[in-house]
């Protein structure tokens, strides 16, 4: 028998039904918030993904020769894809550009519980802003989101990656090195870090100093240990944010994020329910459209793991009840199944979600079917009922049945 | 410059925006019909396609090895997989199973107007029915989502591939070579026909029969022509799509389906306004989880070419209004700036579509980038007015400007 490929998915009815549910919030606060829908390729010139993240990307990237000779990659993250499309087709609008997408990206890694290999993101980016409020406005909507989804236990943490930068800078960590010194404070491997920055000729007083920046965390009182302009910049996005009603943001100067591409306010939230894996949204400010060959632009984006926060919900409890349908409509004998197909034609054509019974089943099996399907209501056509230009609807809970002129039936239905 | 990969396509907001109203109204439709929505991964298994298709299908297919050597294709179609999906986990589930999905496919062939590498379908199966009535609700839902589009000209043709099968192979076809003629009579190739059909034995005579058999087309009346059981059963297919409403599907016994699997009634539907690739919609009924390792279940499905209706839906003119937002909020001086970010998120959580200046931009720029965003309204927040608790609304496309009170805003601006 063949499966889906290991660490993909099939999403069956009930399943995807609660997905879509979600995944329709998150549009809807993205939209609210000014965001517009785009959507880019399934894959890419695997170049793209390369020139974000560097050539470590190739050992977990779906990469390929298509028949042309092209390396192509199925996306592992859309915010590449992204800045490379405003680059081509939108470099001249008005800025910001304030855009979001949803759908899969790919990962050639272990799966594991929520870590798949085909998995989903829901992304938004702010193309052209360079303000606090920029950034307030990114981790205000994704605050947004993450509530809007009904998520109760969360954290978001709020950092500056320039200030790190700036002090790894002038302790004499070169600039090309940066990203793997960075790499280990962002996992808070210290003892790594220690014998790299020491080659770097780092001493160990500057070393503890550094690690001790990492570990800035708490409320905005903290913004007050925030060196120079990073810490005049964090407080206008607290500002800000507080003026958006988003209070509840943490500062920790240890959120690194792994990638080069970010500039100055990094941001991360997590579902501590999730326990190792509790990372659901990262974002922050970046330059990324000048690697592509476009000009250099200042943009503030971020991603929700949609399957991940999809855990975190269920983990706290969360249940969605599918809608099922309203009307299910049944012949009594084989005489009256085209009226019966009558009846559910006019039933659609109104807006009622309906369904009739196309297995020639008699009336006791037909409704089983109603109630597996969830229906609110059976219609029962009947040869009799017919004559009086009426059918017998039966309340698929209580049990209830009423004879009802054909004419009154979407009424009745639609309550 | 990095560009999207050849046959694939960025889709900006206003197009996007376009896009998912369309895919949003064929969702409605499918579910209105009893339908309900699943996804399967973006590739599978190389063979899910070879089993269904044969092995011409890897000319087109974007396949290949992963890192762990399993030979895997993005899905050039998306029946094998919900059959696969219907075989691994839905087999038990009562029947009939209505489903549909939508999403990217993908073929290797070169690109031309309405034909992409990469591109969308909508599609819908009904899983588990062997009636005249399975059939007609396939199609009626097709039909209908073809309506509901809004497309004004459009051919629904339906078919009997069982016919032919069984004429040919009374002349003397093998069964294995079937699909080789069939392959030509659904292209209409007499010429390319006759040489193959002779090497088998057919006579001149029995294939003057076979090709007339093809040209059976017309209204209803020629199913009189139609012999045997497959009449009987297209005349029931009749009067059930008649019942839900449908009267304009004509009979084309020429309606072939190049596939194998296919195993009584076939539909098509085109677009004119399209010229040679014209086909929006395909169907039929058949039998595939067999050849996935499961029980051999009778089901009939059909699918839109996304792209294709939209396309054919721009030549008759159809235009779309992107929705715009309805309120842009303005600073006056920048010491009111924060005020203005207390009013935009007042309105968001209110469910207004809204958004601010994060530019720093003074009225005339802000109120300009208003326009450009299509705001209906512009809400300028000033320090004079604050002091009374108003802000001004101004209305973009009358230029009125009225004083507001912030409480009464939300109410003001939906209307």
């Amino acid at each position: 028998m063949i499966q889906c490929p290991r660490g993909t998915r099939d999403f069956l009815p009930d399943e995807m039904e609660r997905r879509r549910f979600y995944e329709n919030r998150l549009r809807h606060t993205a939209r609210t918030f000014g965001f517009r829908e785009t959507e880019t390729p399934i894959f890419e010139d695997a170049e793209l993904f390369i020139l974000r993240s560097g050539t470590n990307v190739l050992n977990e990237l779906y990469a390929f020769e298509d028949k042309g000779g092209r390396q192509i990659a199925l996306r592992p993250e859309m915010t590449a894809p992204a800045v490379r499309m405003f680059v081509n087709g939108m470099s001249n609008d008005p800025k910001p550009i304030k855009i979001f997408y949803f759908g899969q990206c790919f990962r050639y890694e272990r799966p594991q519980s929520g870590r798949y290999r085909e998995f989903f993101q829901f992304g938004a980016e702010i193309i052209g802003g360079a303000t606090p409020e920029t950034d307030a406005e990114a981790i205000a909507t994704a605050a947004a989101m993450i509530k809007e989804l009904g998520l109760k236990d969360y954290r978001i943490r709020m950092g500056h990656i320039g200030v790190l930068r700036q002090r790894i800078a002038d302790a004499g960590v070169p600039k090309e090195r940066t990203a793997e010194v960075l790499q280990k404070l962002d996992k808070k491997l210290y003892d790594e870090a220690r014998p790299i920055m020491a080659d770097m000729g780092v001493s160990e007083e500057e070393m503890e100093d550094i690690f001790s920046l990492t570990e800035t965390v708490g409320g905005t009182e903290v913004l007050d240990r925030v060196p120079g302009e990073a810490g005049d910049w964090l407080r206008q996005v607290v500002a800000y944010l507080e003026a958006a009603g988003v209070t509840d943001v943490e500062i920790d100067l240890g959120v690194v994020r792994g990638l080069d591409y970010y500039t100055g306010m990094v941001f991360e939230a997590e579902a501590p329910a999730l326990g190792a894996e509790k990372q659901i949204c990262g974002g922050g400010s970046y330059t990324l459209s000048e690697l592509f060959g476009g000009e250099k632009v200042f943009s503030t984006g971020f991603a929700i793991g949609f399957d991940r926060i999809l855990l975190a919900l269920e983990k706290e409890g969360a249940t969605y009840q599918p809608e099922g349908m309203d009307a299910y409509v049944v012949a009594v004998t084989d005489d009256v199944r085209i009226e019966a197909a009558k009846v559910v034609a006019s039933l659609r054509s109104a807006g009622v979600v309906a369904d009739v019974d196309i297995m020639g089943r008699k009336m006791a099996k037909a409704l089983k079917f109603a109630s597996s399907a969830r229906a609110r209501y059976a219609v029962i056509v009947g040869a009799k009922e017919l004559e009086q230009g009426s059918v017998t609807l039966r309340d698929m809970s209580s049990g209830e049945q009423e004879l009802v002129p054909i004419d009154a039936l979407v009424q009745k239905i639609k309550g």
